[in-house]
């Protein structure tokens, strides 16, 4: 006996359309998220690239509504955290705190977190260093903060910050940014984004909170401290998979492998979203792969 | 020397979101579309599950968001119809009626088309058979229809048809429906819809327009006349490659073979949404491929 055909990990947009294409098949499924649902949507400020929005839509938008359209359909959704999963039968158990819950099919969309640095992102988090413009850019309003990286999100979240904060320096360990180009162009054109170049962040100064940030330029070698409020850092991501058994096939960095249906090496068991390895980890991508995993678990349940 | 860095061909969702990636990373992009942007999309009354959308969206009205959001970010549109490609060298020839465009990349987003049962379409389009419930329902007012497939698309045009018609006959050619559970749900509870099961269409009646369609009954080899005013027919898509070269590897019934990056066989050429060999076809596996399409273009033109 199992109490669900079918529950899905992590409520961002794979997760939420893995929910909206179940519901509509009508299938016994459940939606567990340990915190809001919207993933890491939710961090993100201002989408233009999802298809469908011409002005653009904010990330909170964007997951609410993909949230109401999965609740408007059926779908349960419950705020709980995935503490182990047993893989070794075919009726698979999701191991909560307080309970264990028996399904047929398991779709993964726990999503990605960011990499920390190691320069004291666990003592200062919430005392000056932040990996989320969205959240915190408004204690720092006329205020000087360090950003770190050179990718689509440093770059975006940047030019965020310069609504609130008085000057940015983008510290990047290379001579260029990765960044899109329109992002690019919109950052070298804002006077409040200062870069930093060939740089990389050693550590932060503060006893109650940020001063400045330790950096060593790795083409002279010279250390120097750039006074600051705040640290914001983007340097990548990492799999959101801490309950995953060991049985579950993934890439050197912990994000699981899944084929062009989503399938993992444990049958009925799914991967959508950043959590898998994948080139690209975009909400347009992340829907798609949230549709696909459903109706394979779909046809999977199906022939059991 | 070439016209564009990237020509994108088709303007479904696939086409117009790598369009919005192409366009936000200032690629010199142009999309070609020979009818009117939009693809499928066009022809499906009511979009329920690309997230985003808690109220449904209609496929026309999700269309122009699309182009509207592509063309605010700089995309260039051209409606054009592509004969053939030369893909023998590193610049790639796009050949339509007028000129031969170059191009380094190309995406084929061309998508694909109802597949035709053979029992008359081309003498009957526009004259009582139709693959488009959208575009001809209100044309069927208060008459009666036979609509032949047992899909998802079938199931769910059927239902739409019945606030034009008086009667769908939904003819199957087995004992059950392939259809999404909900649409199933809603089909049988829908008393405008009988359901003739285990039958085939064998051709259609009538001089000037339709009259009849006949039917055999595969279990007992009988065969009748359904009397219709109209026949619609849902019974699969085939890829629109009719402009492709023998050099791009397709699967055999001609989709196009693309590996997760969305790369063909051919260095430079991708292929994204319906045309390519998939295990889904829906607006939100669209755009993932679009995204990803887009992005694989323009690393390959970086390295170029």
């Amino acid at each position: 006996m199992t109490d669900y055909d079918l529950v899905i990990i992590g409520a961002g947009p794979a997760g939420l359309t893995a929910g909206i294409y179940a519901a509509r098949a009508r299938m016994k499924v459940l939606l567990l998220e340990k915190a809001a649902p919207g993933g890491q949507v939710l961090v993100t400020d201002w989408i233009e690239n999802y298809p469908g929005f011409p002005e653009g839509i904010s990330g909170f938008d964007l997951a609410e509504k993909m949230k109401k359209q999965a609740e408007d359909l059926g779908l349960e959704i419950d705020t709980a955290e995935v503490k182990s999963l047993n893989l070794s039968e075919e009726i698979k158990e999701v191991v909560l705190r307080d309970r264990t819950i028996k399904t047929k099919a398991l779709i993964i969309a726990s999503g990605a977190s960011p990499r920390k640095l190691g320069i004291g992102e666990d003592r200062y988090m919430g005392k000056g260093i932040s990996f989320c413009a969205t959240c915190d850019a408004p204690f720092f309003r006329d205020k000087t903060v360090v950003a770190i990286g050179g990718g689509d999100t440093a770059v975006q979240e940047s030019i965020f910050l310069t609504k609130f904060v008085k000057k940015v320096y983008l510290v990047h360990r290379r001579d260029e940014l990765r960044a899109t180009k329109i992002l690019q162009e919109r950052a070298f054109a804002n006077d409040k984004i200062e870069f930093v170049w060939d740089t990389v962040a050693t550590g932060v100064d503060g006893f109650f909170g940020i001063e400045g940030v330790n950096v060593k330029n790795l083409k002279t070698g010279a250390e120097s401290v750039i006074k600051a409020d705040g640290c914001f850092i983007w340097v990548g991501i990492l799999p959101n998979t801490e309950f995953l058994q060991e049985s579950v096939h993934t890439d050197a960095w912990g994000f699981i492998i899944a084929d062009a249906k989503m399938k993992t090496n444990v049958p009925g068991v799914y991967a959508a979203g950043d959590v898998r390895e994948t080139p690209l980890r975009q909400v347009s991508t992340a829907v798609g792969d949230g549709a696909v995993a459903a109706v394979s678990a779909e046809h999977y349940i199906e022939n059991l």
